[in-house]
């Protein structure tokens, strides 16, 4: 049993970009040969010379460039960390390429994410296995996880089941961490002399995995959309019934580019986007004072309603919090009531500043290594209870009746704009191509993602080049780095050029649900992220 | 600045029935006669005598019936009470009918529901005013508010400003209390001589708003589709990541209609039925057992994953609190200790079952009588605590992650559905044609909904045979009685009968984004509420 969109949505072909579609198969050209960090290089002594950038090109292979040959050879895929919608399509993508290259290609799919790939719980997909998938949202074909493939015993395993299988390439469909995970594991079959290529793929709702030839990753303008549609609606609301404020937390701990997007599609009455409150070096209190003074405002304009967009992680993006948890770290979260006593002065106004009840979450959400963290606090209802705190200390008798939302897991799994849709399906062709091509530890990628999906470039970036090392738990680890809002970039001056409108009228915008039409309007929508580069839809 | 959506509703002309469009204007025949309650008869003695129940006819007015007769005449409306998608098209159809009875006719919207009538708040609509609103989510051409127009003084002012316009006719959008006020206001009217006829609209998302010739409320269906896009959303995700339960409250205290059309359009694990509860006289303990048997029976197929809908007023159906609520009522809010001791010991039991912070929240929560009541207890966060602490005292090692939502703002100022486009742009017409028939105190309706738009009936519903008496806070009041759930009827049947697979497999649907498509298969969609009535879709 299936839903009309469900049914539409699975006969549906999405578009390719013509260097996919034609006849001839493509052949890849190195653009370019990125560097490793030397620390990196040391880390990484096989695949750091993996560091070509290609493109898949037409015409015969020349001389440096790799030709997709025809032959019969095995890949695996599986999912890696939360569901994106689109994860489904580059599935069929590599089904339908791998199809095309040569039939007795086979495609194997890792249950359960990484997990699947230790533990070897694996399936041979078939046509008819994936066809209900099609253009639907979810990871639930075959299942994800967050399991990271580390220690030696695990990439044992991992390898025996790929060589039991003979397969010669393993597709990783995952974000930074996903990616990072990839380049491991080229490192560690080429080391070891398996002959199993590793390919990653771009994904994540967060958006913070991007690169100068990965312009996005996917699920980014699904989930957004999604979000979006909710926010919109909430705005007409407030509008109607004239009383309620709206706080909206958007999923994403590591950066702010879903409020941002969702800002720009919807134009709520503020936004707080946490890379501007840590390049401003802002206070909680000072935080909580400008919502107090938005809220004043708009009640002496008879506006005592309104929509407020907060990143999840925002209050890990304040400077002061950071070094609040340093200083309480020191305490034992046993002895609460010494707490307060023991901070330097100026942390202990910032922590006599917050609600008693987020004090004592402070002191006991430790992590399993015993460091605190800001995770478990409902940044939403902090605010909320903060700014009620503030309003009336002012003595103010303005109308504050707030009501908390998150929106998270609605968007992560969500049928896939036309965007995704067709962004994912390419990326799943293109991985085929460069797997068939024998290329190795890359990023399956589209270079130009705003432009007509017919004109896409597309190609693949070296993975350990990406990498840089952070300190994480107290060791140094290779990491891809997060890409956070970039506050001089298009997108965050276009909503610093209108916020203040946005506080004072209502500008709302109502996006409302996503279409599923022929009609260009929809088929064309971008994320907004792309149209600044594009100067507008394309 | 509109989204695109937004530009594309605007521009969209809603089908009518033929009864409306044709050339001719339609006359209005008495099906039947309405008997009202004695009682009721007494407290409505003019209005009373309005019982007859309307349809719209073609050909010359008969003895007995009403024609529609071209003449200019003055309009007003308002909306009250909470928002439901498609109340800008009750405005839209009645001021194309309006246009189309006689250019001359004016219509005159109140801002700010009731009280602005009773403020004399308001403005004149113009075809360019009402432009951008048609076929448009929300209340926020005119706003809306809750205030009942009780009092003699509010009556007074209300017909003064409307006597001060010259109105012929008041418009009321509103649910069964909106309606109980616009009955008192066609009394007063009367009592008091004043030429102006009271229309009702049936409004509200609930759904509990049902006569036999008003099978549905506006708005129900699309707020229905908005949350389950979302509920099939999460489907997709838990299935996906394997490691969450999602408990989904659903808005509506009185009636669980959403949760049971919910339920239907997305087959989740588990639905708790308010009605069902009550008539099977379940405890709360039960309840929580029951979802802790439903999670551990999963567990132990490795789907330790889930979906449960819950309708916001569930445990106001629970006979159980009702009692433990009458018990507490005798005790002092400032005495909380002295609860537990002085409840008789069946309620003492299910008292100390709560969790602490809910046992005051019961005590507290007095209304401004001085009455206990559950509203303000949240029913997710209850039950779910209630689980872990049951499967805790099972010593279950079953893993149960929770995480709580409430769907209810996102979906009461949506784009309506084509159904409720249609439905409440036909209801404007029908209001329109009323009015100028000269039929007084009824509510518009369309009889067979459920058939296709050109041979939709519509006609008029009398309102003073609608009430009857109930005790509101200690007194007698007339009232419209709320539909609830029928446990014998096919829907809950359909539930029934179902609900053990859904339970044990994830026989899950995924509705997705409503569709503004020009296909059969999205402008055919009805509320499954009407679709047992026609055995299928139309």
């Amino acid at each position: 049993m299936s839903s009309f969109l469900q049914k539409k949505r699975q006969e549906y072909i999405p578009e390719l970009p013509s260097i996919l579609s034609s006849r001839e198969f493509p052949s890849f050209v190195p653009l370019a040969t990125r560097q490793c960090d030397p620390r990196i290089q040391q880390l990484f002594p096989h695949s750091s010379s993996l560091n070509s950038l290609w493109e898949a090109g037409q015409g015969p292979a020349s001389d440096g460039s790799r030709a997709v040959k025809r032959r019969p050879f095995s890949v695996a895929l599986l999912f890696s960390g939360g569901p994106a919608p689109g994860g489904h399509n580059v599935v069929t993508g590599l089904f339908d390429a791998l199809e095309r290259i040569d039939p007795a290609c086979k495609l194997y799919g890792f249950r359960g994410g990484p997990s699947g790939l230790i533990e070897g719980d694996y399936e041979q997909l078939s046509a008819t296995r994936i066809a209900p998938y099609r253009n639907q949202g979810g990871f639930d074909l075959l299942g994800s996880s967050r399991t990271k493939i580390e220690s030696e015993e695990q990439m044992q395993k991992a390898a025996s089941h790929l060589l039991h299988l003979k397969i010669d390439a393993l597709v990783i469909v995952g974000g930074d961490d996903s990616n990072t995970n990839a380049a491991l594991l080229a490192e560690y079959f080429m080391r070891e002399g398996h002959p199993i290529s590793v390919i990653g793929i771009p994904k994540t709702i967060d958006g913070d995995l991007t690169t100068p030839e990965v312009p996005v990753s996917f699920g980014f303008d699904t989930a957004c959309r999604v979000y979006s549609e909710m926010i919109g609606n909430l705005q007409r609301d407030v509008l109607s019934a004239r009383k309620y404020t709206h706080f909206v937390k958007l999923m994403g701990r590591s950066a702010s580019h879903i409020a941002l997007e969702c800002a720009l599609h919807c134009q709520p009455n503020a936004v707080l986007i946490g890379e501007e409150l840590r390049a401003q070096k802002n206070s909680l209190a000072s935080v909580v004072q400008s919502l107090a003074d938005l809220i004043e405002k708009r009640a002496s304009e008879k506006r005592s309603y309104g929509v407020v967009l907060i990143s999840e992680g925002l209050i890990e993006f304040l400077p002061e919090m950071d070094r609040l948890l340093q200083g309480l770290s020191k305490i034992s979260a046993s002895e609460p009531e010494k707490a307060a006593a023991s901070l330097d002065p100026s942390l202990k106004e910032s922590y006599l500043s917050l609600p008693a009840r987020v004090q004592q979450q402070l002191l006991q959400g430790r992590d399993p290594h015993g460091n605190l963290n800001l995770s478990h606090i409902e940044t939403d209802r902090l605010l909320i209870e903060m700014v009620k705190g503030e309003l009336k200390r002012r003595s103010s008798s303005c109308k504050f009746d707030p009501i908390c939302h998150f929106f998270g897991y609605e968007g992560r799994s969500s049928y896939p704009s036309h965007f995704d849709t067709h962004y994912t399906y390419a990326l799943g062709w293109t991985a085929a191509y460069l797997i068939s091509a024998g290329i190795d530890s890359c990023m399956a990628a589209i270079f130009n993602p705003h432009e007509a999906v017919t004109s896409w470039r597309v190609g693949g970036v070296p993975l350990t080049p990406l990498l840089t090392l952070e300190e994480r738990k107290g060791k140094e680890k290779p990491v891809i780095r997060k890409t956070l809002v970039d506050l001089k970039g298009p997108l965050f001056q276009r909503l610093n050029q209108q916020r203040a409108l946005w506080a004072k009228e209502d500008a709302y915008l109502y996006p409302g649900p996503m279409q599923f039409g022929p009609q260009p309007e929809w088929r064309q929508q971008l994320p907004l992220l792309l149209q600044e580069k594009s100067g507008g839809d394309r």
